[in-house]
């Protein structure tokens, strides 16, 4: 097994949730906690019923404040290089979750300027046109556009660059290479970068004029921003914002990894793909966890812990827990074939796909309803 | 003599003016050069004309575009920390002058997320009460409001933000660590920061489209800023900026380094300093070349290079050259005493500040006028 590397540029090899609870200093979601949410929630998501959202960072703190009325909003953000997946999804269907749920404000990021930053061969024009796709995928899912607000670094940069500049004051070169693994061969605009990151998590503190507790879904890859953030905002009179953090969705090729669109559009399924294209990349690629052949699978059954379309099901597709179990165990005995679990998986695809690509081109006459108004 | 130290964010000891010409690859102004000017200016300002503007790059090249119909634009620009004295106003004079007589729009920068970040102690609210204070010094020198835009960085952001990722992507850590001395515990605000200065001398060419050659008149501590910048605009499609440079207003206690309001009032003469302050501040503060008393003066003579009251003459209060000749040769013989020159130059002073405090004060009303409408 490859040593696991977690960081906001760079997840590699098999990643050891438990060991990185550890090493990032987060706290296990735990039962009594999904009980204290469902409370106020009546139902629970599956995600963090099945601890897709694996731990967090002060979420009992956040729901002391919302029980005391003070209610939180949500932050959560996409860099743009790329066309969306299935994995990027994860954070932001618990968003829209939260929302209807606890009936809050999103705060929604576009660091239009991360990526371009981050990655050498990357024009500024090609992650705007990332942008302008990006943005699609988001509006497609559902966020109410009274109470979301998109926020585009470059664009309103007048309403973060002074807040952003509050922050950067408090961050050495040498916190930002510990916590980034940068050197001096970085540019300056990616070590300028994790401020800008920073201010949404108390923008909306600024703007209205109050102190807002914060609430941010991410993936665990993004949380050292937020370590470095979270040790900063009180210094500057703002509450530390409340994280969770969501496990990855494994690429096709295997549970080694974070999904990344950057490596190989083949490696994972986009918001965009065809029914067609779902199901030759699913048959094609998909790593299974069953056996060589027929017979050796109906004898010993497969894996369903390291089989790419289970843990779609598992963590995205599959809503209905019994049917998930039944799956499993039908699987593990040998009962269900690879072939059938793929097939199931397609229908599952294409069916979400199906639904969000038509909102998603509904989508194109909303943008102004989300971009926020200055 | 102490060796002479000159970064945008420090100046110490004896200013060795033609070693910084070759230290910094910059050329000197010509008599050649300045009559090229005059050709189209008919008159030739005196402080291009003493060489207080000493040096210059890309002059040549900028007067061929002029003479082409490629007409340039000014840039320059004010970092506010605390009160505007008389050596801040070399190069804005310049430009007002420079204005006037080629008839071309003035961009003045007012960077008011700079000091905030390299000064420990400064708060941004501390800056932003000297930027409201500092416009009003620069409105005042008479700039035409239809051709002078001023940009401040927070205000701007969203103007400045994209350009200043597109130079920050060229610009390493290893790279400004060289040019201004910044080392692993400077904050990364301060690392960014160059990027955003850089943006006004092509941000003229962005918002209208077309290629327009840029001239910076400025203090010669803040070229490593521009050396930096010159080697990035090419790359990014725009004219290198051409840049003229001047000396520094020694500070009252002598011609050792750069005027500074940050080291002491006492030793500055600020634009908001009444009669009587200015009075006591050169009697008391300006160093003087004369001998110790007044029978030795009148028998060795004084040495006018070295006295404050006569470089502040020379650079900045008399205008008239044959005027200036006079006291330089009566203060050399002995003729023209310590006190009187200090009264001449107490009087020069105050009749300039009276005039300026009129027009600070008027331009009270006139702020929008000049600040850039997005």
């Amino acid at each position: 097994m490859a040593e696991h590397l977690v960081t906001p540029w760079e997840v590699k090899g098999d990643i050891d949730y438990e060991k990185l609870v550890k090493e990032f200093g987060v706290e296990k979601i735990s039962d009594k906690l999904l009980e204290r949410i469902q409370k106020h929630t009546k139902e629970i998501h599956f995600m963090l019923r099945r601890k897709v959202f694996f731990s967090h960072r002060d979420l009992k703190w956040l729901l002391d404040e919302y029980e005391k009325g003070n209610k939180f909003f949500l932050y959560t953000g996409r860099a743009p290089s790329g066309p969306i997946h299935l994995g990027h999804l994860l954070p932001w269907i618990m968003c829209k979750w939260l929302q209807d749920k606890f009936d809050v404000e999103m705060w929604f990021q576009f660091p239009n300027e991360e990526k371009f930053l981050f990655k050498k061969e990357l024009s500024f024009e090609k992650a705007q046109e990332a942008l302008n796709e990006n943005i699609l995928d988001v509006i497609a899912l559902g966020f109410d556009p009274k109470k979301t607000h998109f926020l585009i670094d470059t664009k309103h940069a007048d309403l973060f660059y002074e807040h952003a500049c509050k922050v950067a004051k408090k961050i050495t070169f040498n916190m930002v290479k510990a916590s980034f693994g940068l050197d001096d061969s970085t540019n300056i605009g990616a070590i300028f970068y994790t401020s800008m990151q920073a201010v949404p998590a108390f923008l909306p503190s600024v703007l209205k004029g109050k102190n807002i507790p914060c609430l941010i879904p991410l993936g665990v890859d993004q949380d050292p921003h937020f370590r470095l953030t979270r040790d900063i905002m009180p210094k500057l009179g703002y509450y530390k914002p409340s994280i969770i953090h969501s496990m990855f969705l494994p690429p096709l090729s295997g549970v080694e990894g974070k999904t990344s669109s950057s490596s190989s559009d083949k490696n994972v399924i986009l918001t965009t793909d065809s029914p067609k294209e779902v199901k030759n990349k699913i048959n094609k690629y998909a790593f299974s966890g069953g056996q060589p052949t027929l017979e050796e699978h109906r004898k010993k059954g497969g894996n369903p812990d390291i089989d790419v379309c289970f843990q779609y099901l598992r963590m995205l597709l599959e809503e209905d827990d019994k049917k998930l179990e039944q799956i499993y165990k039908d699987y593990k005995s040998g009962k269900l074939l690879t072939g059938e679990l793929k097939k199931y998986t397609i229908d599952k695809i294409n069916e979400f796909l199906k639904k969000h690509q038509e909102k998603r081109e509904k989508a194109k006459k909303k943008i102004n309803d989300f971009i926020y108004k200055k």
